[in-house]
């Protein structure tokens, strides 16, 4: 076998455009644009390309004559579902503008640029990526574009490839990069142009101008099916809890729109844990407390999410983990002694008797294994890995104490077993669903245009997302309007703001109105797997998150 | 949200059902059948089920009158995506015999019967199941119905309710306790009859007239959706190696049907481990060595599926396990003097000592977490809980020391980064596959056919399965004629033979001649979540398995 079924069935898809694109359209420009904060810092880093407009593609205008293009893409950083599509976008985009233009891809991701490894992109070898899952087409990598060594030496296989603008799809660290290389090809009077294309399944890189990053509703269905029939075992066998982690270090977007779509009975966010402060107690308490809740109602079972970066949200956490990764730098005496003591309480002694009070209490609350996890499972440097904490674990098992304890004290008549699960991989390279099939290949169409229009420093924007595709807006982004000025490894830095869930927007309004609900009742709902050819109302229906954005849900 | 926008849709879908139920239809008798093997202790056992001929429903024959009849049902064990389509289908099978027939569904498996809790399905209740996931329209359980006390007290609710039939859905021992009870109604003269229909995802009920179990179809597409989306992101990120523990304690059906739909470099085959009686040192002697092969033609990176079961048929390993379950009896001296060492290394060599010598061996080359789950994880009598066993773990981290050694010694110059996964519960619940929702709903309509023929000791029987359900062929086996005597809990018992995989058999034969091309390219097929409306190519294929069984792929 080469390829699926659905594969070859899905190769067919034409996916959809703005209907701006179907005739002549035009470039609106708009009011000189300012970023969302720090003004002057962020113009200062960026003279060239701040306060430039949003613009938009309108209908009417009369057809352009365009000369062949050369264009390079590159695809940074995580996969996501729809990255093949926004480079069959850009290729049928510059195309249009010409039937002699090119496109070449950086492969491996930003390192291909600064390495010289590339290919042409040409209309057979696409051919077989269009609609799928997955950035195997080129490649992906994490090296960051950072440094002016690293732009210079971009420049002369650009420069070589007679390539006048490069596409970068990326999360807000790639666009932010994009835009430093935007800036410093105009100072430098390069002639290469820097369009971005906003991807990261995390759903973080949004505002205003971006109402969604492309793979966030395609990987929010995959988990949102895999926990909608997880929630149906549980309501079946009726005897487990079943604790599942998901991605999203940063943000709990993710963890919302599944718990918008499967109704659990607890789902954590952690910008609420962290803007209510909330200590770890807190949490296992409320978690034991709607244990409890359901046991004396009968029922022994159900499912709890928990966002990946739940432990950097909770303030107590957060300093623990920094009082350790002072504490055991290797080399010093405590660290010696800690590696050559092998019995665990002795060990967990030692390094208890060395933090704060406060964190030497924490420390103490924690289950063997995640004390364990803490301080064995370092990084290079020495730090504690906090991606490596099962999160989901340290939870069911401070849990299961809790309940003990409450059981004791008559406040618990029922049981509680654990099963853990953990959803990334899954659903980041799963083919795009038809709304990412769509948006994917209409950002990277809009990007051409923007290439087309001569634009640099923007980000592709498709607007208007929860409408038929038919009445979406595209158009562009400066990308110095969304940035404000952060620290980043100790340095104030000008970089796109994490859009983190709001507490005050829509989808956790909704959110917290309802979890009370489903936390006692069983409301489960099994969205089933994402479709392709159904009726519109099971194939085409975006995510709950934009769709409460927007007040239409 | 009350049910999601596929499940709206579904509930309207009409399972098709084989041609013959369409028009008139008889019974036709074939001659007196025999078990698969020991004829005489099966005769003995089942006097009254024995020698009873496979039947056939024929086109034919003048149409009967019948009755109104009332009907039990019991759904037993696990729950396997299509229970309630045979639910469905033995409601509106014996409707069709009267419309005046009613079902009655025992609560929570087996133990419902037995402790009288039930509930009458009407067809309002069932319209909200009917085409989903799950078992939770009646529970399931795994009481096992093995006792005549047992049988007493059901025949006791079944006579109240006035029940002539009993359904039992179940795997290859609830079928096996299915044809028990019904000699023992039998010989009681209760008046009650037993049909059993073949269920379980691990696909390893099957024999020449049960083609396939239900629920097996389902849940290895979504689990194979699942494997190709991290094998794509696997070929797309290009730094990891994917171990992914797929259920199956007993036979490799569901890992060897997720291979033949994905193709991964890498698939364990728990059968083909004990045929060629391999050690622990073989297997991770082939795993590293696809891994090396690989690394040397610059791909670091694949996809390797574990059996959950694989543990148990290493031959070494088995032996193993024995000797720690009889070594660690709570209570004596050993067991005690180890609870009392908390240093890990003292209780390594503390085991290892009192081991056999080839069992030390195996245990001091154990990894740590591993040797610690097989000493400290144990179940109340003190065993070994295999289940619990991360063989996936175990094997990346034994092969990783191996690629250590072989670094050294310059066979591999490569990198190994390992990422684990483990489905189960991702799959037992999901919605049915358009093959599942026919094929459950035919052998319910089957079983309810049965029912009205006054069949009892019967399992219902769908055949034909590769063709289109139209020539599908439906009919009643006599459960004996599955059965052979086993050891069971050290008692010699007639139980139905359990199909493992056949290394002379189709699907295995496929893969092993393309196993070795798949380790060192990169051929992964990608297949995507489950289809319903699209073209019958993508929706309605059933299983590599069976079609290679059948001699059709």
């Amino acid at each position: 076998m080469k390829i699926s079924p659905l594969q070859l069935e899905r190769a067919n898809y034409q996916p959809k455009l703005p209907g701006t694109f179907k005739g002549a359209f035009r470039l609106a420009e708009g009011k000189p644009a300012h970023s969302v904060a720090d003004r002057e810092e962020i113009r200062d880093q960026f003279p060239q390309t701040y306060g430039m407009p949003v613009v938009t593609f309108t209908e009417g205008g009369g057809s352009k004559e365009h000369g062949p293009v050369r264009v390079g893409v590159i695809l940074s950083g995580g996969q996501a579902p729809g990255g093949h599509n926004v480079v069959a976008g850009i290729f049928d985009g510059i195309r249009k503008l010409h039937p002699d233009s090119r496109l070449y891809g950086f492969l491996g991701g930003p390192d291909g640029l600064i390495r010289h490894r590339y290919m042409e992109i040409t209309a057979g070898y696409l051919e077989g990526f269009r609609n799928t899952g997955g950035f195997d087409i080129i490649g992906s990598g994490r090296t960051k574009l950072e440094e002016p060594e690293q732009f210079d030496k971009g420049l002369a296989i650009l420069k070589e490839l007679g390539i006048e603008a490069l596409v970068i799809i990326g999360g807000d660290d790639s666009n932010t990069n994009a835009c430093v290389l935007a800036e410093y090809y105009l100072t430098k009077g390069a002639g290469v142009r820097v369009i971005g294309c906003p991807k990261t399944i995390d759903g973080d890189l949004k505002n205003e101008m971006i109402e969604t990053s492309f793979g966030f509703d395609t990987a929010t269905k995959v988990y949102s099916e895999l926990i909608g029939n997880i929630a149906r075992d549980a309501n079946s066998a009726k005897k487990y809890w079943h604790f599942i982690k998901l991605m999203g270090r940063s943000a709990s977007h993710i963890g919302l729109e599944c718990a918008l779509q499967t109704q659990p009975n607890i789902c954590l966010v952690s910008e609420e844990v962290a803007e209510k402060k909330q200590t770890l107690r807190d949490i296992v308490e409320y978690m034991a407390g709607v244990v409890a809740g359901r046991a004396s109602r009968g029922l022994n079972f159900g499912v709890a999410l928990v966002p990946e970066g739940l432990i950097e949200f909770i303030p107590e956490m957060n300093l623990l983990i920094r009082e350790l990764n002072d504490l055991l730098v290797e080399g010093t005496a405590t660290e010696e002694q800690f590696r050559k003591t092998t019995d665990e309480d002795e060990r967990r002694e030692l390094i208890a008797s060395r933090l704060s009070a406060a964190s030497a209490g924490v420390y103490r609350s924690l289950p063997e294994g995640i004390a364990n996890q803490l301080t064995l499972d370092r990084d290079p440097h020495g730090n504690v890995q906090v991606s490596l904490i099962q999160t989901e674990v340290l939870l069911g098992e401070m849990v299961k104490k809790r309940l003990a304890e409450m059981k004791a004290a008559g406040l618990f008549n029922g049981k509680f077993s654990t099963q853990y699960h953990f959803f990334g991989y899954e659903g980041r390279c799963a083919a795009p669903s038809n709304f990412d099939a769509d948006y994917c290949y209409s950002l990277g169409y809009t990007a051409a245009m923007l290439v087309g229009e001569g634009k640099t420093g923007y980000m592709a924007s498709v607007r208007n997302l929860t409408k038929p595709a038919e009445a979406w807006k595209a158009g562009g982004v400066p990308v110095t309007m969304m940035m404000n000025m952060e620290r980043r490894h100790g340095q104030l830095k000008p970089v796109i703001q994490k859009a983190l869930v709001r507490l005050d927007g829509g989808p956790f309004r909704y959110f917290a109105e309802k979890r009370a609900e489903w936390a006692v009742e069983t409301s489960f709902v099994y969205p089933g797997p994402i479709q392709y050819f159904g009726p519109p109302e099971v194939c085409d229906q975006t995510t709950l998150t934009l769709r409460l954005e927007q007040g239409e849900a």
